[in-house]
């Protein structure tokens, strides 16, 4: 019986007061409308269904993306490697994998392009960075965000950044990803107004403390307004420039 | 000599090619236009100049603060002591110090309101983040966006939180500050689908870690999208929000 | 209007089923009687409101002290130092202060003792523990439990534990309370089969690291069955016993 | 010879008092009757006999296996990986092997259900935990105690909680089981006043640091009476809600 | 009533063997003579009682001090501030105070030089690890034990510490007592090889760690055999190298 | 279109003063001539193209070794194992592998003997350390400075480094290797007025704590002006030391 | 040319003054005696040569081991894992191998027993600690010292502890292994008055911390006098115990 | 007796060889001419005594100071505090203090300027990082190194950098201070090939962690050859300028 039904019943008398306050008590939340679940179900507007692969077998990642096709959904896999990614292939040829991002997408339905969007940066400060950066561009393409990909630009050779100074500041937002010292979003923030999320990488070794250097550093940056993810956590900024474009996108319809 | 009156000479002969290029190599940047310096004043339109006042003299602020406002901008200083504050306020009447933010404004210039950017939320766990909370709050006023303050609403009586869902969802952007074990943002992350940044608190003791702990729940938070920034930070988190909303401004500039 | 009103309302046809979901939505969620609101209530039976004294002013404290008093609650206070207390003394002559303990407590209700609670132990490694495990202890005597105290048995020194065995084994639940290499509560968790709750202080200095060193050690005990609070939290040790007791009390009930 | 025969051959002059002296130093603890043997013996009353399967081979688990139940008494085996728990169904064809929980049992005597535990929640912020879950599951029923699985119920989806209140509220003690940011106890010790066991989990990566992140929220918990145990410590968990279910069961006996 | 007399009452029959067994569970353990208390005993052989000085108050110390002094025994007070000590001095005028060290002596019984040890060497790195040496040399000759001090021979003028080989060899035991980055201990390990009791010291900033430094670069120093104690702990080393004359004293007894 | 080029149509009247401001702000930066790229260059002079082994694929390294060749360079390949190197050499017979050191050089091209340079030192604590020497030695001959090589003089037998000081004071430079507790840069750095640059290896177990014991306590040093590089960074010593020959170099043109 | 011919040269005018001078500057330091060389013998006086196993072939363990052999000397290998323990059985029969403690001894010499030394415990908390304490024990029976080995003795059973008071009080040194929170040491120098020697095992997971938990406990033990060496240090606390007994056999000597 | 009397003692036969050889054993290392007494007054050459005044006495210091004055030396006092500075010059009018610095100096003997070492940089990333600055360049001028300083260039703003490339380039070192992320120094190793002294400075809070973050974050950098000294240590950062130059000088006196 959903919310509805029980205040008819008690509308009609067929249930008494107490019953219904009773029943209230119980029902699925969701039934009684709470926020919550509305406001779970508006983060991933726009969303795919994503599936952390890490640790689920390649009959687990198989067996959700099927029940996510058969409900019209599309399928984003992160964190999935090379094997279990051949076998989801071989299963469901439709599926696109990018070996670098580790990321496997299942796209039924076309990605409409976020126009108010705009370009997202996607900037990192050595080659090593790719596999997170790809994670983050997989991601955002997969709602509908375009990408403007700028690797290698790291502080040691500050001329390949400045070089690209246009370019950064027409960007919508920046997802700035660097291991060693994590130096890059402190330029980049000192250089552009807009958002900047830094990705801290697990790129070095001894001293970069497998990512906490570049976390730490970046967390302490002197470029006020950055803002910081988990290391490696290339997804995670991805939806965080999401949650920024879907600000961007109310207050368009409010204007 | 500017970039232009550098390649005027040069037009006119007055100055030799060889000469023009030994000159632009010490030119000032800004003179030659490299965008830095463009990027870096947009970073602060709308922004007040800012005084990191911890660790500056009570005379060191004056000054700063008297050639700010003969510049004719607003000021805005952190991080101030009581007083410092007397001092300040003794010397400049206009200053209103918030005490519990021990932040001290002082606005000849009218703030005006940032229509595009809504209302901002900055909710906390507890009644000990307030100083934290209100110095994101200064900041938000100072540069024009309005703040919906929602304080002590703390994850171990959920019900508090739970209650403010509606409020929270009109929300253009989140500044979730707690301390403790840091959960707040997980929670409002799942409730929200605008930008939620996370400032974690050094309240607490032993294993509170002087804010390290919350600062590394909420940088593993189950929530996707959330942002951190560093502890006791509501300056830092403010001026995150702060670019968005220039994001969002820029979008409907576009549009 | 409360729940109930809404769905008479219902009832009588003065309320629409569509108007009575809209309200039901925005009801606080104790109105509709969400269990949290109750459970919350039901944690606290039987205990005071307590004050976490630590970063109010001696106002705050005060004022807050005669609220819960007005409103016909004990009243306890922890983490009061002695200039605070001496202002709460002064103001309400009833306040009973226990120094060591930095708690204060406001009885004008009789504590009843819980007599389901049998006799719970405090047990200390040296004296320098004290503090904490009077915190405890006194918690524990606000909610109406019998405390029995067994200080300065630390291992270094095993014959004077060793010496206390049948006394141990008699407590309903232990707390054990100690710093430097944190080793009481493995060789209590041997000797008894109630529960242990183990207390890390931050006694010692170098490589008792403020307590973090008897922390970790009491996490990883070989005696099996331990649980552990944040270094120096009697007051939370005294709280989890009271869930303990509260376990048993809710068992006789239904025996 | 034993105290009693010693203290008879001092009583018939058999014995000397010098040398009854002499002997009493020598005469093994539990013929003196010094409480540790007593009190040992009582903990594991009821617990089967259990064996840390880690860092044991196949053949020494089955060599302990064989010796407890040649004494008459079950068998429990936890961290035991599945070519050795092979190894042991195939020479013990009783045993039945949980592989999620990595744990084996060996039951000839029936398991007596523990009608004053009442049933004991297990809940898990996600499906990762199931492991750590399973383990606690499998000890507890080992012991008797009824078990209430609630897994996947974590606070980025706090409805998902809010959904399982009254459920939560019937157990007679919860262990909350969680990775990440650590959260679900808070929250949980917010809803109910039971005994609440907090498990971190290693579930995660970078600033999950191995666990180590949700051990210090829980251990920083803002919900008053929260215990804490070991990373991936389930067996613990279970154990110390055995020591709670024990001090039930000796306050019906005294009732 | 002792062991002893118990045993003669069963003798004689004025107590049974059940009334004596139920005694013998409860007499103190060193009545009982277990081996515990003799072991404590001698632990403390030719050491005065010790009163750790940190946290207790002038009076205290006071107090304890002449308990002792009237149970005949010498007082060794560690880790006394100068106003503490004042007032000790004042009350007790044979208090000798060695501010360096933190430490006071009284001793109305002569300290008996204890010839089987020989002379033990005290060796610092620098002149700042002066106070954790003082507090070694003073507990050592407390006990009866010849000291050579050898200060300020660290390892970055290396030529200092060979100049010292001969002496550095002829001691029974060596104290190495070092700062910064801790080495000293490894370069006299591998010029003796008597005990060498390594102390790590807080001095120095930054990487030093307080201590944990040098701590660590004892702990794994390349020269085998060598032992540490904790940060500053120059009483602690003092007492391991009293150990071992122990050691050598029953080796002598025994030859 | 370079700047010259640029420069000189402004002179003829080629591009009006405009477009040429509107096109400095795109030129390439080395184009006009910004000294970033001079300094980079610089910093490169006498250096081979270096290419970071680690995280790549043989083809990768083979593929970039031979476009480096191809532009008349020689090779460094620092990290590069065994298998990979195999692949190298197969392809490029001229290819000269360290084993130890990890390092493969390619040199078509004679290396210059770097006169000014001196001698430097590669100084190690213990024969585990040689990976990391040789990995310096390889990178200094490559640039062409010539190596004395001092390997297992740690600081447990100090005979063994006091036999070398004459050979060490003649060196222009020394990098100190060193694990465990890291004292070798101190003894040395009190013996030689040299740059002494001290490499902390991570060789050891336990409080080692895989380098970073050494490292704090080369950091701590108390022989002054020492430096320190990353850990096992023999590459990084060579690179600080050729930073050290090149200023030695322009002095001496100076001169 | 030794010292003794450079001075019968000078003796005989064979050489200068000056020429001599300048020789004696060059002569190795063992030529012209220099202590620490005799200190280092005197270091290994009774001690076979020790050869780490770790990070070194079959191959390298085989040669220095036939060039020890050569020289007339007994070989004890640590940290030898099977198949290199199989080659070097192969290539030298006499070996023996210890598998727990990998630890392998060829000793053509027979071994004198010490009897200076009387018995040395080794004592554990738990059968996982057996491989560090075999360690030990094979160590000290290398050098002629004979162990008493006290195994699975840890404090959450005291009794078992306590059952073998007797028996640790007679032991000259003890040697005190524990993983998990290494409460071993505490309770032994409570009991003992003999050296004690702590070592921490890497047992246990989580909050265990590879040993560094038991490590930190041990140095911050409230038992004085305990030193301590590196986690699963066994080799390292048998040759601490071995300086004490040469203390002690100097002691005897001296007598 | 020298060494050169005992030569011609020998050579004269007022001593035997045997007597000799006795001798040479016990003469002062300085007497035999072992290069370390050269050496490490070699490392002094050029340097003024220096006395770290932290945790001096005022009375010390001035001690210490005229001791040094008597024997005709400059003094440099390193972290001075003011009250002692004022003690300092009341008794030695000629001292100079720099307060910011901490650093007293007193110059009887005029400081000759070291042609050969150029012009060293002090760069910092903000106006917080001077003390350490004025500290490094106080040490430079009191060993005759000019000095060029530029403050305040941090990579936030990275135009006010790139501002000063040309300046940068001239230096013939550089010693690059900065505190919160420490990046300055990746980008100044970027832009010349001089030496690259990097100091971390403990300015900023929360993740900062007191100078860590930068100095991780240096020692990470993906600069090559940057090398870095202690927290705030920029007197050792001056002094391994110093032994740069002290080379080139060598190099100048060599060619």
């Amino acid at each position: 019986m959903s919310t509805r039904e029980l205040l008819e019943a008690v509308a009609t008398g067929a249930a008494s007061v107490e019953e219904a306050i009773e029943q209230l008590r119980h029902l699925p939340f969701k039934d009684i409308g709470v926020a919550t679940v509305d406001a779970h179900r508006a983060v991933r507007q726009g969303v795919p269904e994503v599936i952390f692969g890490q640790g689920k077998t390649g009959a687990q990642v198989l067996a959700i993306s099927r029940a996510l096709l058969e409900s019209g959904q599309n399928v984003l896999v992160t964190r999935l490697d090379e094997p279990r990614a051949a076998e989801l292939s071989a299963a469901i040829p439709a599926t696109r994998y990018n070996a670098l991002a580790r990321v496997a997408r299942i796209e039924p339905n076309p990605i409409e392009r976020r126009k108010a969007a705009g370009v997202v940066a996607v900037v990192t400060g050595g080659t090593s960075d790719l596999p997170v950066a790809e994670e983050a561009c997989e991601t955002l393409e997969a709602v509908g965000i375009e990408v403007d990909r700028m690797f290698d630009v790291g502080v040691a050779g500050i001329h390949r950044l400045l070089h690209r100074v246009e370019q950064l500041r027409r960007a919508s937002a920046v997802i700035a990803i660097a291991g060693m010292e994590g130096a890059l979003p402190s330029v980049v923030g000192g250089i552009v107004s807009a958002p900047v999320i830094a990705v801290p990488t697990s790129i070095g070794y001894g001293t970069a403390l497998a990512g906490f250097t570049p976390l730490l550093a970046m967390l302490t940056s002197c470029a006020s307004g950055i803002t910081v993810v988990n290391i490696d956590n290339g997804f995670g900024a991805a939806l965080a420039v999401h949650r920024t474009i879907m600000a961007c996108e109310r207050a368009l319809q409010g204007a």
